[in-house]
């Protein structure tokens, strides 16, 4: 089966993205015509999505050198790092983020004139874009080996291409095993209360002809329960030296995979590895209330109620039957070299 | 701390309950005037819950007698045969429904003219509704001594006096520890796809003034993990010898409070045990697919996607740490007696 390759995020004549808030109503390309619009895309979601947001980090820093008007190096140096550091702080839990913008800012600072810098920044960032997809087919070739023909997969939210430049990450691993000639067939949990999965992953899968199912995420229990999951497949925000973390919802699968003894695999890139600091050392991202109180403009719950909204939550290692990279699969406590 | 006590339904010259689905923006009473109206409203869930569904199914029987036009005994009781029926089959899962059916049937049986059957009918009825409530409350009383002042309760769906004729079964327990003076919070699963979490759960606990926080399904293990749960206490539609049947989620929820140590209660009235059955034998209602698909007319997947969307899902007996029924708490595999 062959699979087409479109992408999330690339540059023509400036960047743009697809605007994932539209989906599945709607493919949008959107044109970002500067920092702030990116931010607010970033916020809203309309890119999202770890390696995505690694493109997107890349990609803020040539936008910025583009749109600048500084007349030397200096100068544009100062402001691309005012730039980063509005990125950087726009999710900050996505450890990606500002390994794009590193990466970018770092080739920037290479430039000895504003052209230079201007070259260079869209250089590193077309680089990361063509390597995120590299990346994941890598992905993708090894986790494929871990599925069986005839495997019935949960994956939740959306780690697809969607969530990448392309390919994707869980979502590449099926489509790898796919690719191979495996008949795989998908269970997608919704992933409130944003609707990732029922917006964005059931979408993707239904593009490409891969039978998918669209469920609550309240339901995996009952499924696995009833011997309906081979296998559990999900990306990954952060991966530290202790815990995984992921959309919020994770955790909750993780260990109803564990209880009904079926592997529970996380499909990411390096980048996504966070070698420095462990789970204590992170904040996780709170988001609006309203996100969970309203949809559309209705109300779904009472005025002033209190709201607990975490973007993601922390799966521990010892629950992860493997990770899987580019570089191979490793099972905890192996963790993939530097 | 003094509790109001207001009804979901009621006989008021005729058949009123609360129309749920309009809650939390209008506490509308709605009157029901025909069998067919009242299908409607279950199959809608305007009144839906265990406890309140065996109020519904006895009042159906004093309805259909109410509006009957047999002119003898025979042709009355065969006119609420037919009605028994329909309401039975409106709601298969929920056992209180049939039982509600029965008592109120068997009531009017006693009957001997068209005036007789419709007085017992609504004397039954009457009867069931006031028993709800004294039921409800020794449930409170009961489960009230397993939790300690300062306890921190997750509870998921609405097993609250929205989900009874008044009080609450899993809320109820809530109820009677905060009239007992013990300071409660609750963590209210919102509960996808009919949000009766945060509709209804919240609207009646701030209502209350019992602090409550409005969290997605997803969230509770993370919670878990992280100490905030001391108690996990959820109602059930029907309890058989070796499982709880209760809203889709449970199941997940009850995993994960085993994997965490943490005590998962269930709340429910003797009417809600299947003395007969196992799970084997019952089958879960299956939904419309467009509940998970659209919302408020704003499509959240897309167009023709496979769904699974079942309404309940099935805990083993082993996962729950005691039933708190208006006999007493019974720890499994004790259970109460006929």
């Amino acid at each position: 089966m062959c699979i087409p390759e479109p992408k999330t995020i690339w540059w023509d004549e400036g960047l743009w993205l697809i605007d994932q808030t539209q989906l599945p109503l709607k493919l949008v390309p959107l044109k970002i015509e500067s920092i702030r619009q990116l931010v607010a895309a970033i916020k809203s979601l309309s890119v999202r999505g770890a390696p995505a947001l690694g493109a997107a980090g890349a990609y803020s820093i040539a936008l910025a050198a583009e749109r600048s008007h500084a007349t030397n190096a200096f100068d544009m140096i100062a402001e691309l790092e005012m730039a980063a550091d509005m990125i950087r702080n726009s999710r900050p839990t996505a450890i990606n983020l500002s390994w794009g913008v590193d990466r970018a800012l770092q080739a920037a600072r290479g430039g000895e004139s504003t052209e230079e810098i201007r070259e260079a920044a869209l250089r590193s960032a077309e680089g990361i874009a063509e390597e995120d997809i590299r990346v994941n087919r890598a992905i993708g070739k090894n986790g494929a080996k871990l599925l069986e023909d005839g495997d019935t997969i949960l994956t939740h939210c959306n780690a697809g291409r969607l969530a990448c430049v392309g390919w994707g990450t869980a979502l590449g691993v099926v489509r790898s095993a796919v690719e191979a000639g495996k008949k795989i067939e998908v269970y997608a949990c919704e992933t409130r209360p944003l609707h990732q999965g029922s917006r964005l992953t059931a979408w993707e899968l239904a593009e490409d002809k891969i039978p998918v199912t669209l469920i609550c995420e309240s339901m995996s229990g009952s499924l696995m329960r009833r011997g309906k999951i081979d296998k559990v497949i999900v990306g990954a925000d952060r991966i530290t030296r202790d815990v995984v973390f992921n959309k919020i919802g994770t955790y909750n699968h993780a260990v109803l995979a564990k209880h009904h003894k079926i592997p529970f695999y996380v499909a990411a890139p390096l980048s996504t590895f966070d070698r420095i600091y462990g789970e204590e050392d992170i904040t996780i991202e709170e988001r609006d209330p309203e996100e969970i109180c309203t949809l559309a403009g209705v109300r779904l719950a009472p005025l002033g109620i209190n709201v607990y909204n975490p973007a993601f939550d922390a799966t521990p290692l010892e629950l992860v039957s493997a990770l899987i990279t580019e570089k191979g699969v490793f099972r905890p406590p192996l963790m993939p070299p530097v």
